[in-house]
């Protein structure tokens, strides 16, 4: 197991050295969204800890990241009226991981909509603000 | 929200009525072979009180349910000397859910190797039961 960068993006976002748009904080947890959303309303659950993913995380830290993808999931559902949630985490690139700290996608799926490819555009930030207040009028 | 149906596929193997090739169990969870496996090593985990998915479940379960899965994920890895692992959830049939008693993914993964389907056929019980050995030697 690589060890964790804690010059991840995600580290950043973390820090306030790059900005994100915030959804749901807690002493644990930060949920923002993504800015290459494959789907509107997809959004992100990470633990302020660092590990690199679930792999080399501490159990507790777990147990208190869970319950927060399942609130942001519902809210998320709620906000864009959406059929379902697709729930994701990959480990390693192998899997589909590009940030290396330990992150949960949460994403509004609707029926007979296809997602968008992970590694497609930047979404306008304008949008990604306007989705997250929906977001946040849900949680 | 639909309710929770006590007569799904997976309330049925923690009942014992329908077999299943197990990996870990302990008060609140089971780990158990997906019958119809995306790679080899694919299996599932779990929690023994019943919710339809992760929206409806009950925070103290899913505080439990992660690090298993963590425990898990580490042992598919090495037992099948992946790259990476793929944890996912489905909500609703719009995000891939087709048995409504939540489960989370746990699918080992090796570079350039695509998965299968999921809706792919059903695996030799033989071929399952020789890989969930690999599995629990390695939990």
């Amino acid at each position: 197991m690589t060890a964790y960068d804690p010059n991840n993006i995600f580290a950043k976002i973390l820090s306030g050295d790059i900005p994100s748009v915030k959804l749901y904080e807690d002493d644990d947890t930060l949920a923002f969204m993504d800015v290459m959303p494959q789907a509107p309303g997809h959004l992100l659950v990470i633990p302020k800890q660092g590990s690199r993913n679930l792999l080399d995380a501490d159990p507790a830290v777990l147990a208190k990241l869970l319950p927060v993808v399942q609130k942001l999931a519902n809210a998320a559902k709620e906000a864009f009226e959406a059929d379902g949630v697709y729930v994701a985490q990959f480990n390693e690139a192998a899997a589909g991981q590009t940030v290396f700290h330990l992150h949960f996608h949460v994403i509004p799926r609707h029926d007979g909509l296809p997602l968008k490819p992970h590694t497609g555009g930047m979404e306008n930030v304008d949008v990604l603000k306007a989705n997250a207040e929906k977001i946040r009028a849900a949680l």
